[in-house]
């Protein structure tokens, strides 16, 4: 079955970024707005939002992508990933200066403001999705701001940049690498797929558990990419600082088993993830976008 | 009707400490858990907390306040607030070295550590008015989730921290003095109110509209105070330091309409509360606890 992914991806990224620029409020309180705007408009690949998407099409969802629950599930973990990143970018953390082409946040707007961007957007996504009103079912709202506040905290992403932080110059193992990512990266791209299950009724647990599988897979196959683009791309591709783990010295899948395995694990995760979806039991058509995005996942050089 | 306050909020106390203890887990990646622990435990006065369930019992809730929902909502607002003030106090922001009469987070842990608990604490304040099985039913969950994203967030919390960063060194008008505390931390206050009331059932909009006019009222009168008490006691009554805001030529009521005014307009604030709660309806007997905290906000003295 042929599938045309960029046809699937435009009209849902339109739809994503009018939303977001919707629901970030321009006015916001003393040019906050104005700075979670730069923060989040025009960057980035928007990965995460079209993983909910797809997988609320992979489940029988609305299959234009436009269920109210799905497009503010999208925004909300977008918000979630683009809070990460500012303040990840901060001097105390990775002192970056260039992040999507452009200065990073704190170089803009001072780091206070920094702080308080990646602090309100991380509100504001759980906002997105507790919307007053009849648009979004209350149990779903209940599951979906569930499901975002574990991935997002102490036991996901949050977790994730702490092991990360001590692991700075020592040599890790192969599992504590990917326990570090399956926490750092894994559990929002992981929770993008879970999102949009859940925003498209009740999923069985058999496919939820099919989902996950799938959703782990590709989590981890997305950080072993970033390590391998990070050593063979230079900073104008990638549109932030090349080679900036080697010279902070971070443990990566290429350091610690060297470039050709690290691209053979990656290959091993994208079959991984498409075996998941067979044994999902659900329909292939409808598991197109899930698997179309995966190959873009594991083919992308930035 | 007389009210011992003490012997009603003993018991609420140790049940938050308990319930923080268990649901701040110590085994967090790497320190992570020990950080948040340090940040949220055994410090602070507990009013948020405190006003959630005397919320909830205003309206008819469990008057043991043992409802898992109101518990679960006393202190996901208490790690809010506790985030918050991690945040706060690093170099970037407040730049203070002192809270609760310990080093700060980022003095113990290191900023990147502090940047992260503050984080961490976000997520798990909607981890815990989201549990999964049957303890807190989905509507409730998710009415608990969309009040505590709008007081943390832009509109709230967030948004005051940005008005009050971009306030530094400007003489403001007593409105827009105003509005900056109704942002920063009165939201978090009123939010606690509405909070307990939509834990305990279905309070009627009537019952609402008071309950936030008291709330509203309140979070105002305990800044006014706040400001006081930074101009008149010493860093070993307030368990931070002293006089701060005249050092940092921050605007405050104190500095705007004179120390006898301000103590007049907290007067007039602790009156427009208790004016709201004689107008809900509600009976004199359930909301003693909320008018004993009123008191307790206009006459602390830390």
């Amino acid at each position: 079955m042929t599938f045309a992914l960029a046809d699937w991806i435009n009209p849902r990224l339109q739809q994503v970024e009018q939303a977001l620029m919707q629901w970030i409020d321009p006015d916001a309180p003393a040019a906050l707005g104005q700075a979670m705007r730069y923060a989040v408009l025009d960057g980035g690949k928007r990965l995460r939002p079209l993983l909910v998407m797809a997988a609320a099409q992979a489940v029988g969802g609305d299959s234009a992508g436009s269920g109210q629950a799905a497009l503010r599930a999208a925004c909300a973990i977008e918000l979630i990933h683009a809070y990460s990143l500012v303040h990840d970018d901060m001097p105390c953390m990775d002192n970056d200066v260039l992040r999507r082409g452009k200065p990073t946040v704190h170089v803009q707007f001072g780091q206070a403001q920094a702080l308080l961007v990646g602090d309100a957007l991380q509100a504001l996504a759980f906002e997105l999705i507790t919307p007053q009103g009849d648009d979004v079912p209350p149990p779903v709202q209940a599951a979906l701001a569930g499901l975002l506040a574990r991935a997002a905290g102490y036991q996901g992403m949050a977790g994730g940049q702490a092991v990360d932080l001590a692991s700075v110059g020592l040599s890790l193992t192969e599992a504590q690498l990917r326990q570090m990512h399956r926490l750092k990266t894994g559990a929002l791209l992981l929770c993008s797929v879970q999102m949009g299950a859940v925003c498209a009724g009740q999923p069985t647990p058999l496919v939820m558990q099919a989902l996950s599988r799938f959703g782990e897979a590709l989590g981890l196959a997305f950080q072993v990419v970033d390590d391998i683009l990070d050593v063979i791309s230079d900073s104008a591709t990638l549109g932030k600082t090349a080679g900036k783990d080697e010279a902070a010295d971070k443990p990566t899948y290429v350091a610690l088993m060297g470039l050709a395995p690290a691209q053979t694990l990656a290959k091993q995760l994208h079959n991984q993830a498409l075996a998941a979806l067979n044994d999902s039991g659900l329909p292939l058509a409808q598991t197109l976008p899930l698997r179309a995005l995966a190959d873009m996942v594991i083919h992308r050089n930035n």
